[in-house]
């Protein structure tokens, strides 16, 4: 073996035992009882994870005139000092480029950058003729299995009813999942645009703009256009009682509907709207930050399974220079929280070490479920014989009080700047190497390679 | 009196219980023992009922290149025949007149021919800010409380989600009811066009083009949108599963949310569509007959108080000359149904004699209920001291095999052929006066008066 | 007419109307305009109800060693006060008697004692052969058409589920009603030994020895016994939102499931049992006072439909030397609460005054309904020509300090010391005669006469 | 490395990938590629599946006069051949012996004779003080963590309330769990004794003696008890719609409450009682088989994870001789259909092959998660390195048409005659020791070894 882990206990989406793991040429080569290699670690009184699958991410985001502050490079080191080892973005479709041409862009600008295994969604805008006949099954084909939908930002993302029926009836003859947004932007709009006009221009009146019934509408909507469809469909950044009652609704009829929620939904509420010195717009994000029992719904609904996935939304914007932006209208605030450092860390510490979750659910959420809906599985989120050696070890008793001035993210501030969490990834590995090692990057830029992406199955 | 209805047994919508009726001036005077009065009508054996309130028909109604068959003059004569004495038709916003104008224009075509009195309800397709601010608020003030909105029909009545929203807003703070047409649109067409692209012609593709999810997404949306609104809301014909468990679920959460089916939707079921020789064509009707499970839903929900009302979407086709219009497309076959005639008897045969309904429940439901959510109540479907003095004498014991030919509405078929249902009016009373007898009208042309109705009141 | 009520407005379950009442002979003979009389009451500016009817309460009860403190003198004056003009109390099988007895004592302390009409359910707590098989059949027809059977107190009254079972058969097979005390006895009991062997001995202990769980637990079981036994079913003092959904889905599914709530769910909670100097046990009542939750749950029913009676348990014991008695031992705080007297008030004050509930629903749920589930409508429960001319005349305007020494239970506390109502009885009339007037009885001792109650129909 | 089976698909609850296992000392050793050894087995082409755990068989049961036909050799010999390597029998509490007694008396039966790895659960039948204090917490020490009760079979099984909320309690103390047989004792026995005095003999009347009704009413019961101790709970053979709406509101509650089904209310319905010439008798189990609407639900629960366990209540009885006991009283039947040797390969053609659950969900139900709740994983349930090397080389092609001269039950019939199913065991390894190879049984009697089993932790 180039390489072994000694002591460790592994822990996969179903199983907790303590085996030697061998790596040979990138990947998970043996597991078993004193395994011999030629390198060494020790993970004695460590658990051995499969490395974290974050499939909403967005980094270096145009948004405005601004970009979200992660690069590809900031944004995939800090990734992977958190325990992520593989992220999927989004390459969107833009006026007069092609898909391809917009593909290529993004592509440009993650590889040779990105410093984990990486993955694209394509978000479609202009559900025509060209983009559902060629482009869509020309895309599964070149492994972006998955399309992304938006029901909020009319005139500029939002797509209507037809076109989302008609992306779902295509993405069932291809073998490709649709991912939505699922906010009602007539509404939100009228919303916000009433509200400013009221003069009601704080952080708070993008979370009243932004109601949960507009939420769980558009959430039901899409999942009966997917019933309709007899296609599968995910929903993206679930936060509030409404619309998890529409996903379970829908499993419990048998249908493929899927769902995740991100960290920030779990541990943060609509309450932080209210800080005082414009310190709510840190917390701007959309769909937003709602109230106590709609986290505790949430965390149910990740033990029970009517949720499947944990993921970041991952899309940061420095609270001085670009949060500011909007001081005098909420509606500037550009939209996004930091994450993809801090899921692991707080899912396991506020999940696990407070039992919520078991810790092979744990995995399930943050690395098996996303490798699996996503066409990744099971190259990635498995530690199994054959898979890519992409590995976390994890120190259930290291204690990290949470810093922004620590933590790798590009940007000034932390949702959870001071709070202590027990339970800290101690060593990366991406394909067999190490990247990180207590908390120190010590892989290669340009290292992460594009992911193509197996068509969707049932 | 200048009326006495002797011997009866009267029904409202909570009480059974014998006692003769005074009338004086077109109106119920005294109810008691013994009551005296010039003109003695015997009621022996037979109950009196508050003259039934038809809240949802269509009167020459011009679709495409065709109308309805039945006029005011022939369609308020059938009403009348079959107990029913007061209808609510709709006045619908033209492009390039006001709402004023079009207003005038209908209630040209009811006024001095309807035989018994009607109201208005306005359809809004274009919610621009002349008909928010100006027009909606005028037309409460001069009996025009409700106000229709489409979900379907893109390009010809559909509004979109943040006019219905605009319009919910706006009924609230001016006391009026929006009713919903609730099916998605956008679905409905695109399916319409695929059907018919594949050469899927025949009356069953209607309903398969309108499916019952379509409805159900577009009902639990406008439930959404009044939430948020704030405002109530009524659903016109409810016809599936789906749908009830939206309005169930809003009114468990205390929302104002109301809703009527029809009695195509409790009586035919989908399996019509298949009949031969393009006997399916009769049955269309927008959304369409379901299956026989929702028909049980939509009883149970009458009983259990679901759903509130029971009206006919009365709009007849001739099956020679316009049902015909659609034989080889069946987009083409004007969609409607004839009803306003069996409404009472055929709910009162196969709800009241089949132990599905109380007649307390059937009286609320096809004169209480509707009157009072169309502000027309305690002036209409009522019987007490003070009311119109609007009734019907119903023999319980009286057998009618319905036949087109003996029926009144200008139709050249009837749905329920043949059928032989008991109990059926005997006499009809408007205003004071017998209207019908045994089956014939004796009333006069243009009797009817336009009703100004109250503003909604929760 | 002996009687004339003029210029009131006359309230049903359905109808609010202006009108006269015309009184002759003990019955309403006359409703209309202009009815003259011998004696004259203005009612101007006043609304006529029909009387309350309470479906339960417990005059002069043997608990243990004492017995409720209302005779059936002093608790139907009080009744009278308060707008209640029937009353349906209990006789319980008794170990040694046979029903016939227990029920011929029972009718000895009512009759020449009670100044309004009551009935008497029959409470089964052995239910042998003779019971089920002449008991039961020969009550019917003596007018006895309901039995209660109690889930709670083992040793007592608490029959297992084979009895329930049977009886529920044969009231179904003779046309009667089953109504149940749904607490699991056994869990309950063993709560409150282990309670009281930890020394937990205060009031407060009383609510957390009958969860809520084990209401919703017998409720749950008593409703899919009576389903089995295709029988109706009315569970008494529903309390909690457990049991509550067990009536809902029931009822969805169609089954003959009804309940009724107390005025003491609706207006207090838990936190009572906390009140200092032993205060907690004026609120010891079983099932026990639950939380704010289930009071908005309760009102919402009520709403609905869900909950279709509203009584009142009333079963009340002074504070002095009846509640003192549990000091030391909550079980021996004899429980239950006063409220006769004021339930019309509290529930027209804080349910129709408060927008929870229509005037006309209330009228229902006081009235109506509970006089058509027990076999006493129209006679009862209605202001209809031919009914028993049992009304009350009501001030909505009135505005009532509620104060025990104001009232007339004979009871040393009230619930709602010094509660403010707005909506008072100024006058009560039992079969055409004024019992009550401002607050004064003025009726006769022994004036109530017995109730033969009809078979109970679905 | 003893053992070493090559070139298989390794399929886990959440994991399926090609890898050679190392076995060595009877355990997992090494899992990887390239693994040598000195017994090889070829699995090309072939699963590896950990091996089935069956936690609910009745070997040798007496019933009345009679006991079920298998004993421990036989019917370990006949899991073994159908790929079960672990069961979990009863030792029922007696009468007159110590629960330490009729251990020990089931432990001799089973001790020297089972071929393949079991343990015991204990049923209590009289939970008096000394069960409670004394023996339930020295049993959990000495390795059976788990109790059933039974609210059926009054006079014999049936406990009351009071006796499981104490159980509930004291499992909850001591880390064990309790599994319930839930159907009303009362009312089924009451139905037993009304139908068969009605000259109601037949099979089917079994089945209308059982109604789905009082299953789902002790199943709500028992699960409204465990919520109120605070203890997990474990129902044993649901087989309805209503049970399952019961423990999935309770899941979704958050309350631990588990569920298993098995393969005949999967497989079998109702019909089948009315089979002719007294065939119905062979299917005679209790609870009874449903209906084809309840089987759907079961699949669909199997797949959500509203169930977790698929167990077999494997209690044969011959037809001749034993089932004919019932020919003129359905009660006199002996209880239980054979299952144990069948399970997996059922459920594998029915569920995986017929896309109703994926390959792992079937690992998870018929071995992982039956192991985990049972206190025997990893040992058991799992194929990872330090797990008893209990593995099943399964064919997915292999066809095998069921008869039961072929198969190894002692019983004279099969449900499932003549039906082909798709996938079948090839090889069944017992720590390390191939047992049975292509349907031969190689393995030794009383190679079994007795399990202590661990405390139930959350």
């Amino acid at each position: 073996m180039d390489t072994v882990i000694k002591n460790g206990t592994i822990v996969t989406a179903s199983e907790t035992y303590k085996a030697d793991i061998g790596i040979q040429g990138g990947q998970v080569s043996l597991i078993g009882k004193d395994v011999e290699g030629d390198e060494v670690i020790d993970a004695d009184g460590l658990y051995v994870l499969p490395g974290g699958v974050d499939v909403h991410t967005h980094m270096e985001l145009p948004v405005g005139e601004t970009k979200s502050s992660d690069d590809f490079v900031s944004g995939t080191v800090a990734a992977a000092c958190g325990g992520t080892t593989t992220i999927v973005d989004f390459a969107d479709q833009e006026r007069g480029l092609s898909i391809h041409e917009v593909l290529e862009k993004r592509l440009g600008r993650a590889q040779g950058r990105a410093v984990i295994d990486f993955g694209l969604h394509v978000s479609i805008t202009d559900a025509n003729a060209s983009v559902l006949e060629d482009e869509m099954p020309a895309l599964v084909k070149e492994g972006i299995a998955s399309f992304k939908v938006y029901l909020a930002y009319p005139g500029r993302y939002m797509v209507d009813d037809e076109s989302l029926f008609m992306v779902l009836l295509k993405t069932r003859e291809i073998g490709a999942l649709v991912l939505v947004h699922a906010e009602n932007g007539q509404v939100v709009d009228y919303l916000i645009q009433r509200h400013l006009s009221e003069g009601k221009t704080s952080p708070l009146w993008h979370a009243r703009s932004r109601p949960a019934e507009a939420e769980a509408e558009a959430t039901g909507r899409a999942i009966a256009l997917a019933a309709l469809a007899e296609a599968p469909i995910y929903i993206v950044h679930v936060t509030c009682r409404g619309s998890l009652e529409k996903v379970r609704e829908a499993r419990q009829r048998g249908e493929l509907a899927f769902a995740e929620t991100c960290t920030s939904y779990l541990l943060c509420t609509e309450e932080n709207y209210s800080l005082p010195a414009f310190e709510g717009a840190k917390y701007i994000v959309s769909p937003p930050l709602r109230q106590r029992a709609d986290q505790e719904a949430l965390w149910r609904a990740l033990a029970s399974g009517d949720l499947q996935v944990v993921s970041t939304d991952h899309c940061p914007f420095n609270f001085m220079g670009q949060k500011e932006l909007g001081r005098d209208d909420f509606s500037l605030i550009p939209s996004g929280m930091p994450g993809v450092e801090t899921r692991l860390p707080l899912l396991y510490h506020f999940g696990v070490n407070e039992g919520r979750l078991s810790i092979n659910r744990f995995v399930e959420l943050v690395a098996t479920n996303p490798a699996r809906l996503m066409g990744l599985y099971p190259q990635k989120g498995s530690v199994t014989v054959g898979a890519d050696a992409d590995l976390v070890i994890f120190d259930p008793r290291k204690q990290v009080r949470l810093r922004h001035e620590n933590l790798h993210m590009n940007v000034d501030y932390s949702p959870y700047e001071d709070v202590t969490v027990r339970g800290y990834p101690v060593r990366t590995i991406s394909r067999g190497k190490t990247i990180v090692v207590d908390g120190a990057f010590v892989g290669g830029q340009g290292d992460g390679q594009f992911l193509r992406r197996k068509p969707f199955v049932p």
